[in-house]
């Protein structure tokens, strides 16, 4: 098993090789400006190590893991755009619209989500592919519910804007690896918890969302037992799953 | 052979019963809004008709069809938001982002991309999604070059902006009724030049582009030239295309 970090340099390695199509021309750069920001990859980082963990191998799930960073870039672009969240700055340097102008970083962003199909529709089988759409359409969903101020249920928003991607990664993970679907629920359970565990850490770092309704204990406290839930799906599978316990600990230790 | 007036219908009909992705909430609301705006339907007409003409059937090409209006319409609700376009108007209505703002016309727009990827990805091969992907990334580039000035080469910015989409109407036709590669160049050549064909037509309306380049007379004359090189090709295919005739002579008239 490959600890988190060489896993992560294998996401960087295969992202800073990535070819686009050739017709976008320098379009491709304002795609890898955001790309090439860094970020923890923890989506695809997820996916390695469910793929590695069930039993497949890295290599073949690198296309399915890149391909939901893509989307994960993609949804950063716009949502930094002046029509929604109007950030100018992503993880300290100028954000792409403020860099390029909005309508190529718009461009960009649709270009990153077709790109990303694009990767996932490399494999033979659609199932990747498809998981990528309804996953990248729960996120939208989750966005929209942001925006318009339906967040009545803070974890129905979260479940889609964060959690579909994160279950996503765990369940494209399966899929390279060829785990049957009746060996499944264990995984998605865990990817479940992972998604809000990566939520409220996040909200605990930025005190908002969960650390305004919980406060900032009740939160961590939160964290604490999805960790403890994503740890006990984790010991319902039969395999090494050392890695994916290193993960939680990584978020969990984040949380202060 | 169903006239292409039935076939419209067929695709108004089809789209008007469209199921979204449950988890989309009321953004399917913004969604539906520029699809019903009517408009002529010409790429799904034209991926329909190639279609029956090839021996397929009107019904396995209907998700293809549609999945490409919707690229159409996901590129129309973002062309149209003040970082690229601004315009308020389409189709005689208030566009999308006048009506529900612009975060969530940003946001149907790229809802509208997914469920077309999700809509060919009904498919069992995924050649259909391959296309619809390759002709969306095209279309993205020919979109950059036509923003960014880059327009030295009008035929080539023309040739993917608008091209792609009619050469993936004629590809996804043929998919769907089964024709093998080797039967498919004066297909394809047909459908490149009926892009090119709506192009100079829409142009001619407009008065830009090639009017500009060309004169008037010019551009007429192009439009001749396209409509009698499209009948050609279709003269080596051994099909009743008789459809796809009508769709280039309504085309034609359209240039006065």
């Amino acid at each position: 098993m490959r600890p988190a970090d060489e896993l992560r340099d294998a996401v960087d390695e295969y992202l800073a090789a990535l070819s686009f199509t050739s017709d976008l021309g320098e379009l491709t750069e304002t795609m890898r400006y955001p790309l090439e920001a860094g970020g923890k990859r923890i989506r695809p980082v997820l996916c390695l190590a469910v793929a590695e963990a069930a039993g497949g191998s890295v290599e073949n799930a690198l296309p399915a893991a890149a391909a939901l960073e893509l989307v994960h870039t993609f949804s950063l672009v716009h949502d930094d755009l002046p029509a929604l969240d109007d950030d100018d700055e992503r993880r300290g340097r100028p954000s792409a619209h403020v860099v390029f102008g909005e309508g190529v970083a718009l461009l960009a962003g649709d270009a990153l989500l077709a790109e990303a199909l694009r990767l996932a529709l490399t494999y033979d089988a659609s199932a990747v592919a498809r998981e990528l759409v309804d996953s990248t359409l729960g996120m939208i969903g989750g966005q929209f519910r942001d925006i318009t101020g339906d967040d009545s249920d803070l974890a129905s928003v979260h479940r889609l804007k964060t959690g579909r991607l994160f279950l996503a990664g765990v369940r494209m993970g399966l899929e390279t690896a060829g785990v049957s679907e009746s060996e499944r629920p264990p995984w998605l359970a865990f990817g479940d918890e992972v998604g809000l565990l990566f939520q409220v850490v996040d909200d605990l770092l930025d005190g908002d969302g969960y650390v305004e309704r919980l406060g900032v204990d009740g939160a961590r406290q939160l964290a604490l037992e999805c960790a403890d839930r994503a740890r006990a799906e984790l010991d319902r599978v039969d395999a090494d799953t050392s890695v994916l316990r290193e993960l939680v600990d990584v978020l969990i230790v984040r949380t202060g």
